[in-house]
C-alpha cells in the first residue's frame, strides 16, 4: 500500500465542522474564521525516544501528538478548531497507523477538532501537529502580563506524569497508584475548559510541559518579575507518594514534565471571580505569588530551598 | 547554548505584519483573518536524504522548507501570510541554524510571510513548515473541478529540477546549463503570482511536486476525468537537452519531481481571459486536454505512448 493510499485510508475522514470549506485531500484546506474571532496557531513535534517511549502504543502516540497541542490552546484561553498533521514513519505499517488514527481521532472528536491537512514522509518516528484555534477578539491569555502581587496557581497534581514515566522506565510494580500515574503520563488531559474559564481573568498563563518551575520561569522572564513558591501548600499527589519517597515526589512535582497542567497568575481583585469561574472543574491550588525581581524561588517554613534544576532541554 | 536560547536567537524576529497580534514566543500566536477572507492551511515536511541531499547547504534547506509550502498556496490561488516551523536537528549547530534562518527569511520576506510559532526537537534533520494563507471568500482553486474539454497547461519547464538533482548526484560537468538546472532544483520559485492570476479562471490546479503525470493524475482522480498529453507541444528545457539525451529529458519532464510548477485546466470560454491574466508572468504552455474516462495518457503524432511510471512515493 503506497503513501497516497495510506493517507487516504486513515486520514481523509470528512470533517463534521461546517466551517471547513475545503477538507483534507487538496493542496491545502480552506476554513472560515468568524469575524469576531482571532486565529490562534501553535505547533508541537513529538519524537520517539524523546517525547514518548520507544515502542509506545500507537494509539497513545496519536493521543499525545494532539494533547500537547490542545494544551497550548488551553494556555491561550482558545477553543481548538482545526489541525494539520505531519507524520514521519520508518515504514508504512498499517496496524500502527490504524492505532495511531484511533488515538488521534478519539481526542479530536472530544474537542471537535477537524484534521484538515497532512503530509507523510519516510523517516524516524515523529509526529508534528499544528493546531489552529479561535479566541474572542477582546483578549487571550499570555505569558507576559503577570503582575507583582498576583497569586500563582497550578491545576491538578503536577509530577504525576513524571512518576508514570518513572514507573514505566524502571518497571516498578504496577499498583493501582502506579497505574494512575502511568495513565496520567500516557493520557494527559488538556485543560481547555480551564483555559476558557481563565480568559479575561488570569494575568498570565502557561502550560506545564517542562516542569512547574521551568515553565513558571518563562512567565517571570516574559513578565519581568519573579515568583515565590510555598512548598507547604504545593500539592503532591497521594499516588506519587505511594510510589516514591518524599524527596523524589517533591522533585517530580516541581520539575517533572509532561503534565500539561496550567500555571496561572491572578491579581487579588479577581481571586473571587476566578474561584467562581473554575468551580466544578479541575482542582487548582494557590502555590505562591509573583514578586519583584526575577527567577523562581521555593520556600518551606520561611526557609529558602536550594533552587531546583531547570526543566528539560532537548539540546543540553 | 540551550534549546530556548537557540530558538530565541534565530527565530524570534518580530513580524512586520500588522495582522500578527501576538508574535512568536508565547504558547501560541494570535493573528487576524479579515472578515472577507478565508483561511488556507497546508503542511509539508522535508527530510534529509529524502527531500534534499545529505549535507545540503543550510540556506538551501531553509529556502526549500518554505518554498514547497508556498507552492501549495499558489495551487490554491491564496496569498501566503503566516507560518509555523518545527525543526528536528541532530545537534544544536549554530552555523547551520544561522544559514537555515537566512534561506528561510529571505524567501519569507519576499512573500511577506511572518514566522509566528515553532518547536525545536532533537532528531534526524527534518523540517516541517505549516503555511497559513488568505484567499477571497468568493472562491479558491482546487484539484476537483476539471471539466471535459478543458485545456491542460503547465507553467515553466518541468524536469529541470530533476535534471539538477541528477547533475548533483552523478557529479556531471557543471556547465552553464547544468548550473541552471542545479539552481532550479535548489531554489524552485513558488508560482504564487500565477496562482493568484488563475483564481476564478482555472477549473482545476495542482502544484508539481511529484511529476507532471503523477500530479495531473490527482486532478483526474479528484475531478473524475482523464487527460491526454500531446508530447509534440510539451515544453522541454534547452538546458535539460544540453545535459541529457532525448529519452532522459522526456522522462524527467513528465515524471521529474521538485519543480513546483503549476498544472492547471482552463475551459474553452476562459482561454482568452487566462491568456490576458498570465501575460508577463512565467511562461505557461498548453500540453493537452481533459477527456472522459480516467488516467493520463501521452500521445506523439497520434500514437499513444506506453504509460510512464507514476511519481515518487516515499513508501513504495
Amino acid at each position: 500500500m503506497g503513501e497516497f493510499d495510506l493517507i487516504a485510508k486513515y486520514f481523509s475522514r470528512s470533517s463534521a465542522r461546517e466551517d471547513v470549506l475545503l477538507d483534507v485531500g487538496d493542496d491545502a484546506a480552506v476554513v472560515h474564521v468568524p469575524p469576531d474571532k482571532r486565529l490562534v496557531a501553535a505547533v508541537d513535534t513529538i519524537v520517539e525516544g524523546v517525547h514518548f517511549l520507544p515502542g509506545a502504543a500507537a494509539a497513545d502516540v496519536g493521543y499525545r501528538a494532539l494533547a500537547v497541542n490542545l494544551s497550548d490552546m488551553a494556555a491561550m484561553g482558545a477553543m481548538p478548531a482545526w489541525m494539520t498533521l505531519s507524520l514521519s514513519l520508518p515504514r508504512a505499517d498499517e496496524a500502527w497507523l490504524a492505532g495511531f488514527a484511533t488515538g488521534l481521532y478519539d481526542l479530536a472528536d472530544k474537542y471537535a477538532v477537524a484534521l484538515v491537512g497532512g503530509d507523510t514522509v519516510r523517516g524516524p518516528l515523529a509526529v508534528t501537529v499544528q493546531i489552529l484555534g479561535l479566541v474572542e477578539a477582546d483578549g487571550w491569555l499570555t505569558r507576559s502580563h503577570a503582575q507583582i502581587g498576583d497569586t500563582v496557581f497550578v491545576s491538578g497534581l503536577p509530577g504525576e506524569a513524571a512518576g508514570g514515566l518513572a514507573v514505566l522506565q524502571q518497571s516498578l510494580p504496577q499498583s493501582a497508584d502506579a497505574q494512575r500515574l502511568i495513565q496520567r503520563f500516557l493520557r494527559p488531559e488538556p485543560r481547555v475548559a480551564l483555559g476558557r474559564a481563565l480568559r479575561m481573568l488570569a494575568n498570565a498563563t502557561i502550560d506545564v510541559s517542562d516542569g512547574v518551575i521551568s515553565d513558571l520561569q518563562h512567565i517571570c522572564e516574559q513578565s519581568d518579575c519573579g515568583a515565590h513558591i510555598d512548598m507547604e501548600v504545593f500539592p503532591v499527589s497521594s499516588a506519587l507518594r505511594a510510589c516514591f519517597d518524599a524527596s523524589k515526589c517533591e522533585q517530580m512535582a516541581l520539575n517533572g514534565g509532561d503534565d500539561y497542567e496550567l500555571v496561572f497568575t491572578v491579581p487579588p481583585e479577581r481571586l473571587l471571580a476566578v474561584e467562581a469561574a473554575i468551580a466544578g472543574g479541575v482542582r487548582c491550588t494557590p502555590i505562591g505569588r509573583i514578586v519583584a525581581g526575577n527567577g523562581v524561588q521555593c520556600f518551606r517554613g520561611g526557609q529558602r530551598l536550594a533552587l531546583a534544576p531547570r526543566g528539560y532541554d532537548h539540546f543540553s
